[in-house]
């Protein structure tokens, strides 16, 4: 469930540009305005308000907020103001394009794996048509800054055009949970069948698949993973099944990271907040909660401040 | 250019679907009438033709033909009968089942590298709903038919939505055909570079690094690939070049192949009929031309008989 709250009756996007246009205009922006309106439109909102902006002034509204707002805020909503399948497909870009530090596999794997297969191909759709290049040839370009096998991993995932079926095959489940335990026991990461079984299977043939696991070695396939937190063929593994299986869990993971690691990571919890916002960030919430005990909200507010705070906490719909 | 001949007028899709009863019925089928009439309609008018059988008489009209027909014609009937996309899915399906024969690995190349992405796309879609499985998933579980290298290159070739629009990076092409290049030479050519390239880059960025390696090295990329008829990775690399930048040179090959060879190919012969008629059958047949003196239909002629023959030369146009 979306976190997001749109007011009943909600003002034309005529209106909502006007007002846009207010803020923007006099002594300093006024930054409480455009969040109290931005915060609260939906995707299709938002698009209306833009193109009603640009037939009123002349001017895109997303350059417009470019130069009246700065730092986090203007970050946060300039990947707010895009749709899904565009917001995803900057954010990989943005990744795929980095030098420096390397780019962060995570962004690859969520957006491939927690996407629907239609989701994601939206995505490889709006990637081609803003870069001139498939989101495929990029990431598999990127060799370099990967070991090889994580390379190998992200290439596949976002090269499969999942079956998004029900159907479960549970003979192949209790066959592919051996090939991943044996892969897994003979420390034989790298295995191909591990990265087959990931990149092509359903989930929801993969859900019943760890759950065999589960049953017959007791234990979930991710506690079997070594704990080293320094190998990123481990880390990125463990994100692909999370982020396959349990999106939520995954989500709220990322954000308590970014809060309780020395220093806020904002990049991550504006990319979750944002991206979540219209989605699951409902959910999230209450899985954060009751891994935390203390409402996602409440961690956010201490940790960041200003017109970024009420932006987010906006967005979290409290 | 099809070499499909649609007369025009057309019958209306219930006399046809009332001539076709009338070729069943009586002594023996008519097959003469049968050929005369779906040789000559396009996808959507089979399909029309189709509904309006099952309308007339309740019964489906492929499975009527099933038992009306034998042999190598009904073969070519059944998948003449369905649009691309379901046919394509047909053909992957069929070989991706068989356990022996080793399934030919130019089917999936050659439906994975003619096709556009967005047919491709087509026929991934239609493989999911008639087989509650995805294309990538199949063909990634045949891994133990083929060398490693193969299932690596034949994975990789299903799993991109490739980039079609004709922009081309000069530099990268002289970067990626000496990448190519030094793979050939080093005799690696299991080299994930090989893969990469040829899985991922768009076709037109591949045809400018094919010609900058023509260019720099004297000599095509085909051509400096061994000569070992036996090697299964060269021979899935060259189906892969050639079906990826020359089309109707690959299909021209593959039906003198299935020809000239003792024992004619029948089913090479009916899937690239049938496949291409309503597609570049005209091209095929001229590029059949200038390689062998000899008009397609022609050496076909020779080569078949009754009516399978009268089927075939009916779909090459002549």
């Amino acid at each position: 469930m979306a976190s997001l709250k749109v007011p009943h009756p909600v003002p034309s996007p005529t209106e909502d540009a006007e007002s846009l246009r207010k803020a923007f205009e006099g002594w300093g922006t006024n930054e409480k305005s455009i969040i109290s309106i931005l915060a609260h439109r939906d995707a299709a909102q938002r698009k209306q308000i833009r193109l009603a902006y640009e037939e009123l002034y002349q001017q895109d509204l997303i350059k417009r907020m470019e130069s009246e707002l700065t730092g986090h805020l203007e970050k946060a909503m300039y990947r707010w103001m895009f749709g899904p399948a565009e917001r995803e497909a900057i954010l990989v870009y943005t990744e795929v394009r980095k030098a420096n530090p390397t780019p962060d596999p995570r962004v690859i794997i969520e957006i491939a794996c927690v996407s629907s297969p239609e989701e994601l191909l939206a995505v490889k759709k709006v990637y081609q048509s803003c870069y001139k290049h498939s989101l495929e040839e990029d990431v598999a370009s990127l060799r370099s800054c990967w070991s090889r096998i994580v390379s190998q991993l992200l290439v596949a995932l976002v090269g499969t055009y999942r079956y998004d079926g029900g159907e479960i095959d549970t003979r192949l489940a209790h066959v592919e949970a051996k090939t991943l335990h044996d892969a897994i026991n003979e420390k034989a990461f790298g295995h191909e069948e591990v990265i087959r079984i990931l990149t092509t299977r359903s989930k929801a043939q993969l859900n019943a698949t760890f759950n065999c696991y589960k049953d017959e070695y007791g234990t979930t396939i991710n506690k079997s993973l070594p704990a080293d937190s320094e190998n990123e063929f481990f880390l990125a593994l463990r994100a692909t099944i999370r982020s396959l299986t349990s999106p939520c869990k995954y989500f709220e993971k990322l954000l308590r990271n970014a809060i309780i690691n020395h220093g806020t990571d904002e990049n991550t919890l504006t990319r979750v907040i944002v991206m979540r916002a219209e989605k699951d960030l409902q959910e999230i919430k209450e899985v954060y909660y009751k891994r935390n005990n203390v409402p996602l909200a409440h961690a956010i507010a201490k940790d960041i401040s200003g017109d970024y705070k009420a932006f987010l906490l906006a967005l979290l719909g409290d």
